[in-house]
């Protein structure tokens, strides 16, 4: 499976060269004989003999941008200057900010939003505290939490290393769902430390969103969370990937003509994403699920379980099986893996109940390589941009919280996450959907609208408003 | 002393009456009838024989909002129908906001903000942390701390009702300086739990900024933290109040031409405010100095005197005077005032100095008349809107955090906070200074730019770069 240039690895590489004609040919001859791919070519000055040229483009990797480098600057009359790369250039400076919706253009404008006016604002919630969803920020902020211990595919780097993604995150909250995020990066890992951290600064928020919090510890932090504080608690690695599994798996049986209660699903991973998932799929109605971690088999003969692993063990795989994934993915009607590159073949796949479902979610490099799944299997999807069906968080989380947040809600249960998943499968329509189209893109036109409506209906249900 | 209606007590009064041409007259008379000021008055709708009216007004204070409304509904023919107040309808939703400063329109967009792209900048950072500060908002970012302990005036109101204030305040770091300042409102008032959140939540700020806790718990918090962490410190109520009174005094005493090593300072109040003061002012020269508060003069002769008391004792007040503020007051050059309405009269102030300067900050009514101080004072200044001379942190924090950021300094010191000072002094020139304007406006073009100049050239002092 080879890896295309992308576009996130995209670098502008400034060249000084010889004014002549065939200069810029030669240029992406170079790009493309390595395996570059050029996006943009801006000639920034031109002299009599020499000119000065901006070429943009992508590449596979730090290294493969490395080659290109190289390949330029190996040309005849060609000096490489300044190389600048795209995306951290964006970075710079950060990637959010905080803006005034209020005008302070005088006195008093001041003296409303800020002393003296402000003193009433401040003692009507005093007076009745529910006034703070309808006064302050607390209606539609978010605190984005990680511990900085599994950012990514990148590990426990830290929470400084952490903000990169976690500000991503806040912009896309405001993008796909004008949800005003904080990022809040914690300087510990202790699970009583994280939990009364966030305990301690939620008031001003509306919702917390947890974010790269390794496993184990991340299902006390959550659980915990849930039981002291009234708003809701979702940790977006868990619950945002179980449901837009559970939305793509609803569609994929749609394309095979079968149903959740009767397949069976072999899943490979039982860390803080294949959990979620697990759980999702059975308060969804999955029955038949036999789940693999390193070990083998997760049953009920096995030694060293911990708590997680006990409570799988308990509720799936009734028949026991105790060998391997490759032996659990045997008969299978769906595959799910949110663990390790390459651990199944295409023999492995073509062992499986007819017209099988594969979900290799592993990233950047799958469980199995999707165009050999392909052969065998009647739908694949992967976490990647650069196949169809991808399963990203982001259809997700946005429009879940603008839903939690429209409802003023203060919890999140496992209604609310199907009906999500629910939502996004719908928004595929009869004749759109098949085998490459289980999902929609996360730039689909009112999903986020969707998933929130959803949400709501279900937070506000049986309320008398 | 007459307090004058305000914006900040703004009301619009939505009213139906009859269409008769001596109507609108009738509403005007009514509302300067009971001390209310008109500000607008929009006609809403006109039919044949009614017309709709929107009646803005300024008021004193809620009751006198109160009676505006009830002297218009007296009215013969006038029905009043919806209220609406000004300063609420600033707050609803909240004041502040989240905002990306990326685009996010596409995929490539996404996957360089997000992942896969924001992979290698998270990596950037986790191999050199220093990147933190040129790649994340850490390097434009205030946390605004509070426990919610010591509002404004209005007390321990916790910490939902502090967040219009604190939401009041990021917005103006974003007003004065263009910095991104979060409010965290923490929900404890423990000395040891506070510090430790504001720890473990530090990293992605580039300073943080208490505000609102009470003392003497604020002394601890902000004691402690300063040695706990790598980035700047200053509690506003403490610094910020210091920084303006110096400055402030700077000019008062160029107006009398005396010198601040020279001159005798009567001081009430030995809260979070009065202590900074004091400290800053003997930092910057000050050398005959009474403290009181409401037990009368701090002198080493006084029993069960705190930390913070015993450390006013020892430096302060040399001859030992152990009587009242009264009579720390006569014969002072100075008096400064951070704690109760009211204590001083005329009769006070007129047996002070020759050219006394009268600093009577409580809010909303000041220690001593202004106006009657100014029978007997050469300069009066006081912390209101309605009077010359305003004591306004709003001069200080934006501009002095400016500075710390652009400096990416790891700590605040007295000297930042003189130059400072200093450079808000300077901003009056020799032509503009006067009994009746030592300080300048918020609203002051460059004024935070000078201040930010004046803390990043000493943060910067030293350094090799």
């Amino acid at each position: 499976m080879a890896t295309l240039p992308s576009v996130s690895y995209s670098i502008t590489v400034r060249l000084e060269l010889d004014g002549g004609g065939s200069a810029v040919g030669s240029l992406t001859n170079a790009v493309e004989h390595v395996g570059g791919m050029i996006t943009a070519l801006d000639v920034a000055s031109s002299g009599h003999e020499r000119i000065r040229i901006d070429v943009t483009c992508a590449a596979r990797d730090t290294d493969h941008a490395q080659a290109i480098i190289d390949a330029l600057g190996a040309l005849d009359g060609v000096v490489v200057h300044k190389v600048s790369d795209r995306t951290f250039l964006m970075h710079l400076g950060g990637k959010i900010e905080m803006k005034s919706k209020v005008p302070l253009r005088n006195r008093d404008e001041l003296s409303m939003a800020y002393t003296p006016g402000v003193a009433r604002v401040s003692q009507a919630i005093a007076n009745n505290p529910d006034d703070a969803r309808r006064l302050t920020i607390k209606r539609n902020s978010v605190a984005v939490v990680t511990d900085g211990s599994a950012v990514l595919g990148l590990g426990n780097i830290g929470p400084e290393a952490s903000m990169p993604v976690m500000e991503g995150k806040a912009a896309l909250f405001k993008r796909f769902a004008d949800i005003d995020a904080w990022p809040i990066a914690l300087d510990t890992q202790d699970v009583d430390e994280i939990v009364r951290t966030v305990q301690v600064l939620a008031p001003g928020f509306g919702g917390i969103n947890l974010e790269d919090i390794s496993a184990p510890r991340c299902f006390e932090v959550e659980a915990r969370l849930r039981e002291l504080l009234d708003i809701p608690v979702f940790h977006d690695d868990q619950h945002g990937t179980a449901i837009v599994v559970l939305a793509a798996l609803r569609n994929a049986l749609r394309v095979v003509n079968k149903s959740l209660s009767e397949v069976r699903i072999a899943m490979s991973g039982a860390g803080a994403a294949g959990t979620a998932i697990l759980k999702l799929l059975m308060h969804a109605g999955a029955k038949d699920i036999i789940v693999c971690d390193v070990h083998g088999a997760v049953h009920q003969g096995r030694e060293s379980l911990d708590d997680n692993l006990t409570w799988i063990a308990e509720h799936t795989n009734t028949a026991g099986y105790s060998g391997d994934l490759k032996g659990a993915v045997k008969g299978a009607d769906v595959f799910i893996g949110v663990s390790a590159p390459n651990i199944l073949t295409g023999s492995d796949i073509a062992e499986m109940n007819e017209d099988s479902i594969i979900f290799a979610l592993a990233n950047p490099d799958p469980e199995v390589d999707p165009e050999v799944a392909h052969l065998h299997a009647s739908v694949v999807a992967t976490g990647r941009s650069d196949y169809p069906n991808q399963i990203n968080n982001v259809l997700v989380f946005p429009g879940f919280f603008r839903g939690l947040l429209d409802a003023q809600s203060h919890f999140v249960d496992s209604d609310m996450m199907v009906a999500a998943a629910n939502a996004i499968a719908d928004v595929v329509t009869d004749d759109e959907l098949g085998p490459h189209y289980i999902i929609p893109s996360v730039f689909h036109t009112d999903l986020a609208q969707h998933v929130a409506s959803a949400v709501r209906e279900v937070a506000t249900r049986g309320r008398s408003e």
